[in-house]
């Protein structure tokens, strides 16, 4: 039994350390070539090259190791075996710090606190109370939820909106292009945690930032974006910005990256750019977990978070 | 039944729209001069004119509009009367707010995310898990239990500091001048919600920061202070910022305030300076918890938060 490590971007070597360290007693390979005659049974990956995964005639199971799989289906010869999600403590706990700290952030005004610590203004500004304003969650996933509930507990209200009907205690749900409306018309800060499909490729568009709610206790409405760079289109992004629709954006995913040097992101002072570092995959924290799968699937048991290839998450 | 409203430093015509708004059948003068015959039973202050509660033969009780009270106790000729401070959920929220913002923003590292994208830099940095991180609250009143609450549900480890021994679920609680040293051993990052007392006037000094820990999973220590002012000396920790002895620091209060021009704190890169606004007293939210305990009084009931004025909070 044979697992392959393929993850683009990634330190393999500390992923390969994880696996090992979690399994001592499997065989990891980098190339399939490494295997020789074994089998590859599982394969571990992240934006694995295209066409790879279709080589292996055994391969029983792929593991993303993040929350999201697009790089995965991204692959047009894509066998057709189970492929897993993480869904992990350690993910969910890191995204939730991004969101609250990036919400904190501009509900308390940082950027205005820092300009004025530049100039040495001492002057206290208007602060609304978080039960004042609403944070509409963009994906109601195992993310999306743990996000919702620390929001809560912070004071603030809380709306969200996925593709499908969800409840979630204490957050007040919208879902599907027809709720889309409602759900934009009560939110101050929108937080983007969907994962990327065909239906929401580009949504945070021309045509949503259009409808944002302009008159929020902050002055105007903020964006955040943790889910995925082509959620966004960027031009839209910044349009929205120079023209005063959009307050203050946090964004950490691009749709190219590294986000090229040249892009005007970087310099926009609405701007807080981080460089796809919302939620770190720990592999000490997430190598478990596959392997557990790994051997939950051995036994015949059925695996967890396996994703729908028709809705794409 | 005449009640006193006397506020140095906040809009008073604020203040008492509020009181008249949660009391429209009481009487509320801005000087004693202009209650006439009237006696005046109660005095609503902040940081009131030395010696003037004093001439108010008639009065029954003096009300703090924020948590804290040495700047009633600063007056040397204070009538012998109950004194009562706020405790309020607007005020805890709006503080908690303030502490998870700051915490959030060191923990997640904002400066350095901040300086790499003025740079246009790619690069993600180490980044410990919440759990890795003991968040050690100095002072666990009202404000400082809220706070660690909030701090728990984030995944931080949690330890308190006060006085007297106390026992707050899910905090590792030390007391006293000889829990001190354990505290500052386990903690990264020091938040300080203390009263000012005779006791800790000037506590964050030289000897408290040459305790502090110096290997932490973010590479230092960081503090935060939301209290007052006069618990800390400015120069010590200009010092053990510049030597590295301290990480960061937020600083939300300061000896002299406005905090004057030629302070280096204004410009000290390792500094985050907000102006007294950690929890901006609402009058709207906390004139009606002071129009609450004066009616209490008078029907004889007993005062809440009344202050100890030999502890001096």
């Amino acid at each position: 039994m044979t697992i392959l490590l393929s993850v683009t971007g990634f330190d393999p070597s500390r992923w390969w350390q994880a696996l090992h360290d979690a399994a001592p007693e499997r065989r990891i390979v980098l190339d399939p070539a490494d295997a020789g005659d074994e089998a590859i049974d599982y394969a571990v990956v992240w934006k694995q090259p295209p066409g790879l995964l279709a080589t292996l005639p055994h391969l029983k199971a792929i593991f993303s190791i993040g929350a999201g799989v697009d790089h995965i289906l991204a692959d047009r010869q894509l066998p057709d075996v189970p492929i897993a999600r993480i869904v992990a403590d350690d993910l969910k706990e890191r995204m939730s710090e991004y969101v609250l700290w990036r919400v904190l952030d501009h509900f308390r005004r940082g950027s205005s606190y820092r300009k004025q610590q530049a100039q040495r203004i001492w002057h206290e500004r208007m602060q609304p109370g978080a039960r004042e304003i609403t944070v509409g969650i963009m994906g109601l996933g195992a993310l999306g939820i743990d996000a919702a509930k620390k929001l809560r507990v912070m004071g603030f209200d809380v709306a969200g909106w996925s593709r499908s009907v969800k409840t979630v205690s204490g957050v007040k749900t919208y879902a599907g292009a027809d709720g889309l409306g409602d759900f934009l018309a009560v939110s101050d800060i929108i937080v983007v945690l969907l994962p990327l499909t065909d239906d929401t490729r580009g949504i945070i568009g021309r045509d949503l930032l259009a409808r944002l709610k302009r008159d929020t206790p902050l002055g105007g409405p903020v964006l955040i974006n943790a889910g995925r760079g082509a959620l966004q289109d960027e031009a839209a992004i910044l349009a929205a910005l120079d023209d005063g629709r959009l307050m203050e954006a946090s964004l950490d995913v691009f749709t190219v990256e590294p986000l090229p040097a040249e892009s005007r992101l970087w310099s926009h002072p609405k701007v807080f750019v981080t460089p796809h570092a919302a939620a770190l995959s720990d592999p000490d924290a997430l190598a478990p977990i596959i392997i557990r799968q790994i051997g939950a699937h051995e036994r015949g048991e059925t695996l967890q978070n396996v994703v729908d290839r028709q809705a794409g998450y």
